[in-house]
């Protein structure tokens, strides 16, 4: 590899044969010297797992042309920690996840194996973008979607992030010229109202599905849902810092005698 | 059940069998009705993970005198959804999880399942709380963390917790009357180095195991480490949305035209 040109790391949750991966090593590989690391098995709604009470696997294979690929068999947090480690012996000038196949928009960033990626390359300290298509098909066409994280990942690379930042970006699946660009916004209130699909196996066990049902608790025209519905590609900055600072003075204000 | 105290939902990440989970419930039991829903095998570093690419179950075990226990398949997460939708058939007043064998302070949070469980509560407006004592032995003495717990859980079910949070505590390993006090914290910067220990399997195929070191990055006096290092017992609240916000401004002065 040459020297000067940044190095881009890219992984996701879907697994190393997804398309998505292919959109997105496609999208990048102008841009600086790519090499993935990625789950070789779906890694999908994995959140923030990582892989400390089994062994990891690390093993290169042939995927990309010119591309060095390896598949690893934790999560898509470890594949960070294990491409940093173990496979570029230093820290990469970008992470970039995804293409996601299917929304990680509002809540959905805390189940996210996508941003998850994203995340824990932020608390390395390197810029981090997690990239997911509003269309969960395999057979989504992501060119359109493919053009947004070329540019994006130039915009990071030039910039920077915020430090403890990353990006969490959702596209619309919609022609690249249907598009009306980017927003910057904040992770809308939203949740899943879950349901269980309730069965009998072959031995007549009971077991359950979880049917997970977006329901968009938030009004706002700040929001990534509000931007997604109105064809924007909605950019969240995402932080690690998970303390409600809010409600420090909240609690402070009880008797904290134990 | 009587009607007129409060449904307690105890779970937790290190599996329905560990010494920590019957602590927990001994030392909320006379605070409520107590149900437990817990992972049927330990979940450690779960992140939010949750179940939705293969079927859960969902079964009765006997393990605690009078109290109804469940054990699942899934995640700790996903013991939430299952005990709303499938046990309880309504929210619970106060969710806790714990006691966590080992520490789940500072970044650790965004890897615990004890804390995915609680922040699964949030999301689903219940107030809720995590609990860890800083010792990963099993056969460490919960009784001075039992009665932190009980004494915690009680001022919640009185206080109730400020909308989209929940309490990170984490207990430090000393007898009760050495215990400084409660103080309210935010999340200490902080992560982990990784070292991946290299071996060979007898097939000669290497693989790898995670050992993470900690290291703490923030030198304040209003962060859990500092608590925990001085004996304080740490509560951190703990919030869903990972928006950066004051990164807004700045992606806002990118020229965002794709």
């Amino acid at each position: 590899m040459s020297n000067d040109k940044p190095t881009i790391l890219v992984t996701n949750d879907d697994g190393i044969t997804s398309p998505g991966i292919a959109a997105l090593v496609h999208a990048v590989r102008t841009l600086g010297n790519v090499v993935v690391v990625a789950p070789d098995s779906p890694q999908s709604a994995m959140g923030h797992a990582i892989t400390v009470a089994k062994p990891l696997r690390l093993d290169e294979i042939k995927l990309f042309k010119d591309i060095p690929c390896y598949q690893t068999s934790g999560t898509p947090a470890d594949c960070i920690k294990l491409a940093v480690a173990k496979v570029l012996h230093k820290k990469p000038d970008l992470v970039v996840s995804g293409i996601n196949h299917g929304s990680n928009s509002s809540i959905s960033v805390i189940y996210s194996g996508t941003m998850s990626a994203a995340v824990e390359a932020s608390i390395e300290g390197i810029p981090s973008i997690g990239f997911s298509l509003i269309e969960y098909s395999h057979q989504a066409d992501m060119e359109a979607s493919g053009k947004v994280a070329r540019q994006i990942s130039k915009m990071v690379l030039e910039n920077g992030l915020p430090q403890g930042t990353s990006l969490n970006v959702n596209i619309p699946y919609v022609k690249f010229d249907e598009m009306k660009g980017i927003r910057i916004c904040r992770q809308a209130h939203a949740k899943y109202e879950e349901e269980f699909d309730e069965r009998k196996d072959p031995h007549g066990r009971k077991y359950y599905w979880m049917v997970g049902n977006f329901l968009n608790l938030d009004h706002g025209d700040d929001t990534d849902e509000w931007a997604l519905a109105h064809n924007f590609i909605s950019v969240v900055p995402v932080q690690y810092d998970m303390t409600a600072h809010h409600a420090i003075s909240i609690l402070n204000s009880w008797n904290l005698n134990v």
